[in-house]
């Protein structure tokens, strides 16, 4: 694990310094805006839309929204996750001592599937530094293809927690790199972070709040940090399907919720539990103020629209938070409450597009 | 047919006169850049590669290609057309007599079973004035919804040429309206040609080159009038499938080719042959150098290439320019002579973004 003694605090000061370190290597991605979709988030559902849901008899809510779209699935490796990796490595370089005990060339290790894996790779790389990465043997081959592009040397192991635990510390113990997490750990946390500020920064009028999605936490915690003490509230969303709700459960019980067994939700971003740092930030220091969650089929139906009025390609986990916007009825009775007339300026972060033809195809051949 | 003896010279002057019309009610759309992509159109293809294509055994040429992607694929309806429909209409509001003559309500018609159905519908819609269209009977569901949501008025007809021609006649004498073709009048061509002018203004440095997309002809003798006089060439593309290249063989042969027998690719907007009026711009004045044409795996490669590194959703028809500076090594020869070690800056129109879910499924489910 790298130094977190070293590291800043939490703070939307720290998150402005990430941002400061990383700009040269990342995208300030654009921020799209789509009046079809605002017209559709801002029509009441009808009472049969709302048959054979949890809101089936109560009275639509009327919301009225007016999004923007942070676009993270055109950042570099097509995801969010180059925010938080790039920071890692170039905190790393300034860490006391960490040349000198010969950090350079030990490298970095992680573990990861999907987009942590290239987003570090790619960050060791432009630094020249190795990075060990360690993979279930069960990912795609366009995964493994993808990691081993930027060079990265790869470590399968099996596909349970326990398994890859093992063969991450003895990578850990044979290399002496440091590890750096794919969420659970500052500098991932203040990196992700530098969406949102950049998103704030990007819009004409203030934005009354920032929807991310929220898998292990780093995105929708550092998105919090980055809007502390600023009048814009922070919301998740997540897939509800098999308990991928963690975060949303944990809150209303006032406890983590440290494992989601076998998750399925197409939203495979999504699946893991909120980290301990993340869950410091969204629950105990109170800054994210609710989670909503989504079903299979709003997650496909949010996906089609930005398929059809937007043209852009995102991927599952990318759109829980329009979906939510677009299908939670608490979401939307919030809205109205909230924004009245006025309605609400949302942010809403899609944090990535890598999702195959192949899978796209598999997805809405089941309709 | 809308008076064309009022139409505006087909020059560059007049596709600036037609920005000017129709800037209040189209998209200025972005022009985006991609270093993977041109970092893979300015390598050689391999040896391997060109195997079993009709360069076999030759030397792969080494062009260096910049490309600037214009995005119609973000355009209102989701493609160029919209550019030449606001265009008719704004111009026959101004035809001398055409209100007088009861032209606002007798209103438009045309004969589309895809992207200039919706383009003339929204345009008509946003003048208030009735849009008559003809459309085959096989249309898809999806295409007929669309339209029908733009407030068209539809008849339907046989699939046949003859059979589209004896409705559109009758709905003609039945409305008096305007027939508003779908690439072959002044009207459109100008609107169409708009495109390419503002894509000429929203580069940094001056573009060697555009290379669209050629079906009916409107949108690339369209580039052709936007660029004339300027040191921008002008380069067409089109799929090989079943003969679906006319026009480059027509430019072959200085002969248009006026039909195409039961084109099947997968560029659907491509299977028209090139328009009269497209022609006499394209052949006759000399303003297209050349079209080059690909094959359908191209432009499957060229889709899954812009999916996976650009994120953005293009329909298989708008690649075709794109797939044509990847693959087609007369034109990558053209761009080594011509551009020499600085090589060129490329112009590329996407035309369009309209391809379903259901669609992408099948074309990928195929390889």
């Amino acid at each position: 694990m790298a130094d977190q003694s070293t590291a800043l605090p939490l703070t939307r000061e720290s998150v402005q310094a990430a941002h400061k370190l990383i700009e040269p290597y990342i995208h300030k991605t654009p921020v799209l805006t789509n009046a079809t979709l605002n017209r559709l988030a801002s029509t009441p559902r009808t009472e049969a839309e709302l048959e054979g849901t949890e809101w089936a008899g109560r009275a639509p809510a009327k919301p009225v929204l007016r999004f923007w779209f942070k676009c993270e699935n055109f950042q570099k490796i097509g995801a969010f996750k180059a925010r938080g990796a790039f920071h890692a490595i170039e905190r790393l370089k300034q860490e006391p001592g960490w040349a000198e005990r010969g950090g350079r060339e030990r490298g970095v290790v992680t573990h990861s599937s999907g987009n942590h894996a290239q987003a570090l790779s790619l960050a060791a790389l432009t630094s020249s530094i190795p990075a060990h990465i360690i993979m279930p043997s069960t990912s795609s081959p366009a995964k493994i293809a993808a990691t081993r592009s930027y060079g990265a040397h790869i470590t399968f192991s099996g596909p349970t927690a326990p398994e890859r635990e093992a063969v991450t510390s003895q990578i850990l113990s044979q290399t002496n790199a440091a590890f750096i997490p794919p969420y659970d750990h500052p500098y991932i946390i203040l990196g992700q972070g530098t969406a949102a500020l950049e998103l704030l920064s990007q819009t004409p009028t203030p934005l009354d709040a920032i929807i991310t999605p929220c898998g292990g936490g780093g995105l929708l915690s550092g998105t919090a940090l980055a809007c502390e003490g600023t009048r814009t509230l922070v919301f998740g969303a997540e897939p509800s399907l098999d308990g991928a709700d963690d975060c949303r459960r944990g809150l209303l019980s006032h406890a983590r919720v440290e494992t989601v067994p076998a998750a399925r939700t197409i939203a495979d971003g999504l699946r893991t539990p909120v980290g301990k740092i993340p869950w410091s930030i969204i629950h105990d220091r109170g800054l994210v103020r609710a989670v909503y969650a989504v079903s299979e089929d709003e997650i496909r139906k949010a996906m089609r629209l930005v398929w059809e009025r937007m043209k852009i390609v995102v991927e599952p986990s990318a759109v829980v938070g329009l979906a939510a916007a677009l299908y939670n009825e608490e979401f939307r009775a919030m809205v109205e409450r909230d924004g009245g007339k006025a309605g609400w300026d949302l942010g809403v972060v899609f944090s990535g597009g890598n999702v195959s033809l192949e899978m796209m195809g598999k997805l809405f051949a089941e309709e």
